[in-house]
């Protein structure tokens, strides 16, 4: 039996992403667009290793504190942004992840809708970036991202998590728009809502998204029990699959 | 920001389940049967915390040593058992989950082919085990354990992974058996057979499964590149679902 990792610590990170309607990133820069983006908060890393570069909000376990509340305890810390919920996502543990020490690091992640980022901090060392066009991060951060990326796209076709990026009520556009900026896809209007409107996921509120437009369009909610199996698996033709910009 | 956890130590665990055709436990003892049981192997320990008590395979992570490395190498010192590949499923870190230290556990986890279980030590202090009626186990291995069978069966609902259980090849029917089995359902089986073929995850071997019977069944292996998204779900009736004994 090799010699015990007595002198490993560990460490929480959290991937946070969230869904911005009517902005798109350009470069470094945010432009408006009808059109929505996916973004995640990093963390300019102020002392080494990695001095400069951007990380994934983080810290240190606490004595004595769960593994989920140092992920929120740090995140609040470092960002400002609190989410209602954090899910456990993956541990990253190479030997060789961290210089000069080995650091096992917990990584959670959360998709936040707009109102759980209203604390998020102004300070010049916090930045929202799109994740598919990062700088080289620290650590492992770039592949911790990725994993965390594919994950999304993945579960976005068998769970409905879609919703965690909107409000407590949405119209099917708003869902749709949902889909399309994080499989960067574009989907038929009218397939997807019947697909949607088939699966028992989403219940009608009985209200409708109110403004200038002519037939104002109804809000949904996801089903608490849905009928059927309550999942529905998003049309989207190979050929509409956008490639990665 | 609390007192640094300097003295955590990382151990790694690992759930494998393995099933087996012909037997059905009862009690602890193991019956011949018409029908298939899940198993896990467990391991007595033989010193405090926990001393006499069932407790997962696992141990210390090694200096330099990769999580995954961890699991299969203390799985193998401790079972026999060499699973082609194990997969992280969650790491546990409740503060009080030891007593006397803070240990942290990243748990793996495997679904067993029946040859990848041949090494498996004889030994009074490693016992295989029904999944669902253990003793008292060491640790909060209890509450690995039901993690590890809800995961199991959920993503039983949505990925291919049924068939990690049988050979390279095998029967709709054998395939069937590891659902019924899993999930503890019964399932008509030409509903079965037809929801299988129009998934496109298997393909047809050209081969039967040879024997004294008057049609040999045919064998199938799973799609490299399944047609349409390759993914089926299971239709189970919820009238059918089995209680849990």
């Amino acid at each position: 039996m090799p010699q015990h990792e007595r002198d490993a610590r560990l460490a929480v990170s959290t991937v946070i992403f969230a869904l911005e309607p009517g902005v798109t990133p350009e470069g470094a820069e945010r432009v408006a667009s009808d059109r929505a983006s996916l973004w995640i908060p990093l963390v300019r890393r102020l002392r080494d290793p990695g001095e400069g570069r951007w990380a994934l909000p983080g810290g240190w376990l606490g004595a004595g504190e769960a593994l989920e509340a140092a992920a929120a305890r740090t995140l609040e810390e470092t960002t400002g942004v609190t989410p209602r919920f954090l899910e456990q996502l993956y541990t990253f543990g190479a030997p060789d992840r961290s210089p000069g020490e080995r650091v096992v690091s917990v990584v959670y992640w959360a998709l936040v809708r707009p109102e759980e980022t209203t604390g998020a901090i102004d300070d010049p060392n916090v930045r929202w970036f799109d994740p598919d066009d990062l700088p080289d991060l620290a650590f492992d951060h770039n592949a911790i991202v990725d994993y965390a990326l594919t994950r999304l796209r993945s579960k976005l076709g068998y769970a409905q998590i879609a919703h965690s990026f909107l409000g407590p009520t949405f119209t099917i556009a708003e869902l749709r728009e949902v889909y399309e900026t994080v499989l960067r896809v574009h989907l038929d209007p009218a397939n997807f809502r019947r697909t949607v409107e088939a699966s028992g996921a989403l219940v009608e509120t009985g209200e409708v998204r109110t403004g200038t437009r002519h037939r104002p369009p109804k809000l949904y909610r996801p089903a608490e029990a849905p009928t059927g199996d309550g999942m529905f698996r998003v049309p989207i033709a190979p050929h509409l699959r956008k490639s990665p910009s």
